[in-house]
């Protein structure tokens, strides 16, 4: 394997029986995307999403209708459930600290492991205490704060809400002072950041089961595009083996350190001189992993679910040397079956997934995959495969116009 | 690519919209398996089975509590999708030749393909007309018949029952005439075939869309125990590339003559000489293509579930030179996570399939795959994952006693 699996430390005791029974939180896609690896491994789910036609919930086998924040709800489907885990990090940490509490429901990752990906604030505070490497950043509660930053930093800071953001949600490029004091009123306190002057963007993912054992696959080159995740080449082409080996280190010890238990995805600013940043964490199989499911002897997804039922990970090696994923973004077609029908039939090697999600501009309502030897090939069959499913089999090949992407967001 | 697809006669007008509602008619692991890849292609699926526990319906998403048998539930699926298919090959022929005459529903493969998957006699009466490598064979009616063929076959025949049977059910080796009385008795007619002295089993999976494409996998080698699919091997070691070619030709020409719409499974018996003779024809995905699930670009439940959809075929190249199948018959572990747990951990690159079935001896209740290079390692590693989830992972790794495969029989 090229890909070594990390064993944990050897436990004292035998481990506790794994989890049969897993609840998911949230109805999206990435909820959606566990569920046939879970049927596979003869697990079982239930889904708990805020309404029954969902990404996730039209199609998963049991569901519950409420809200991640609603506790009632929340704690309904930890009763049921051997283990919980996540479709988004927007659970709020007190529910499940309450949960915890009490050993009800097993979150995974726990809430003190999940903050970091709920609170940027504080996984700025905590990485940094770790010494890991993260753009200059400072913590902002008054115009007076982000003025000081913005005279230490230069001319440009990346401002952040510290929770509720995702994608190019809560993410904003100021030049002076005045420019955040909306967030401050709203938020009380914001995370301000470099504007990093990055070469690419890379992300690591790694699984972590409980107990310790990793699994850290291949680094993977995103692209974003207006602050969403469009494109990623897997592995990132050019990485040489000691820089994949330190990028995979690390996000082996930021899951280590923060105790995390499923996916991780360490999104990173790779510099000009080579070192690469922390950009954003999330805790769960992330976008920057699609590529894996079609791609690596075990995909995200699947690790996921294992990692959350306590058994052991997979192996995590390319099936080919190399993979690509395009995102699909909602554009001019409403139905996607005939542009899916368009690409099958111009490629028979393409894996679409679809998330069920009604078209609006923008939205991300599926992916596409591609395996094989070259990634600038694969890449070009992938977009093509893009166009025709977004637009339609009628529309013509002409790409919607593209802006300058703000490469800071959390990319569900 | 190493298969290349077959295309369709170019069509004179455009064909029709594809179906986005499969209706899959019986609740075992065939259905279930159809599941994942039919969400990721965001097609919606009802499945019609006799209990809420069954295999299927435990985890799909949309499910109808009825038999395959009783009209009124099958006639109530039909009209709420765009096609139906099977888990099995036991719908009466006239309930889905009721529904053609209707327009309703949409069975793929319709009636007139299935019934050559239902009743052996039609199969071999059919398969010789067309000049397509069968085993002598007789038509009984009494037991005169059966005395003139064993006189004319030498020393012993296979007696099959035309219809109902499946894996060692149905099928039965006779010496003498009165062997078969309280069959002929039940079922008036039967289907007498001579003993192949076969050299190994094949099998060859082929894929068709309505219209006409095909794509053909490679031909795989299996194995029985006790009338019970075993173990597969893909591709069969040693098959030389003209004999690859002309069996998928068979299998081809076989889909094409009797209009299947779907997976076909043609299995074969080689012969020392180096023919092939059909065995059994199955209409769906089959347990000697469970291989290409994780072995193969495009594995055969989402083409079944493509094909049934009127979706253009995916391709069908293995990922790795090798891959192995073996399948997990019920034994003495009657939770089978701790033994799945186990084999996990001895082996990251193995792939578990569970079908939430309770265990009873020899039943199956799912199989394991591995893709790699060397066959013999791949099926020593698949036997030792096998045996670990079988028996749990207390137990010794001595394997339970095997019998002499009659070679003969259906394998879901």
């Amino acid at each position: 394997m090229s890909e070594p699996l990390h064993p944990a430390p050897a436990p004292a005791v035998p481990g506790p029986v794994p989890g049969r029974h897993l609840g998911i939180i949230g109805g999206g896609q990435l909820a959606r995307m566990m569920l046939g690896p879970a049927i596979e491994l003869g697990l079982e789910t239930t889904v708990l999403a805020t309404s029954p036609t969902e990404s996730a919930a039209a199609v998963a086998g049991q569901v519950q209708i409420g809200r991640h924040d609603d506790e009632a709800a929340v704690r309904q489907l930890a009763r049921e459930v051997d283990a919980l885990t996540f479709d988004h990090e927007h659970v709020p940490a007190e529910i499940l600290q309450a949960l915890v509490a009490e050993g009800l429901g097993t979150p995974r990752p726990g809430p003190s492991a999940l903050i970091h990906a709920q609170d940027k604030l504080v996984m700025r505070r905590r990485l940094t205490e770790l010494g890991h490497p993260c753009p200059r950043w400072w913590h902002i509660t008054s115009r007076e704060d982000l003025a000081n930053a913005l005279a230490d930093a230069g001319s440009s800071l990346v401002v952040k809400t510290p929770r509720g953001g995702y994608d190019a949600h809560g993410v904003r490029i100021v030049k002076s002072a005045g420019e955040a004091d909306d967030w401050l009123a709203a938020h009380r306190e914001l995370l301000a950041e470099e504007l990093v002057p990055f070469t690419r963007e890379l992300s690591a993912q790694v699984a972590r089961r409980p107990g310790g054992q990793t699994a850290a696959y291949p680094v993977v080159q995103s692209v974003q595009r207006e602050g969403v995740c469009y494109e990623v080449v897997a592995p990132a082409p050019g990485l040489d083996q000691a820089s994949q080996q330190r990028i995979q280190q690390l996000a082996r010890d930021i899951a280590d350190d923060l105790d995390v238990v499923g996916m991780l995805a360490v999104e990173l600013f790779e510099t000009a001189d080579g070192r690469v940043l922390v950009n954003e964490l999330a805790m769960r199989p992330h976008n920057t992993g699609h590529w894996s499911m079609d791609g690596a002897v075990t995909g995200q997804f699947e690790q996921h679910v294992r990692a959350v039922a306590d058994l052991p990970l997979g192996a995590v090696d390319p099936v080919a040397p190399a993979a690509v994923m395009v995102n699909l973004l909602g554009s001019t077609a409403e139905d996607l079956v005939p542009g899916m029908e368009a690409a099958l039939a111009a490629d028979p090697e393409l894996k679409v997934h679809l998330y069920g999600k009604a078209v609006r501009p923008g939205r991300k309502i599926g992916h596409v995959t591609l395996i094989g030897q070259d990634t600038d090939e694969l890449l070009q069959r992938a977009h093509r495969a893009e166009q025709l499913i977004i637009h339609g089999p009628g529309a013509g090949t002409d790409e919607t116009t593209t802006t300058a992407a703000t490469s800071t967001e959390e990319s569900l």
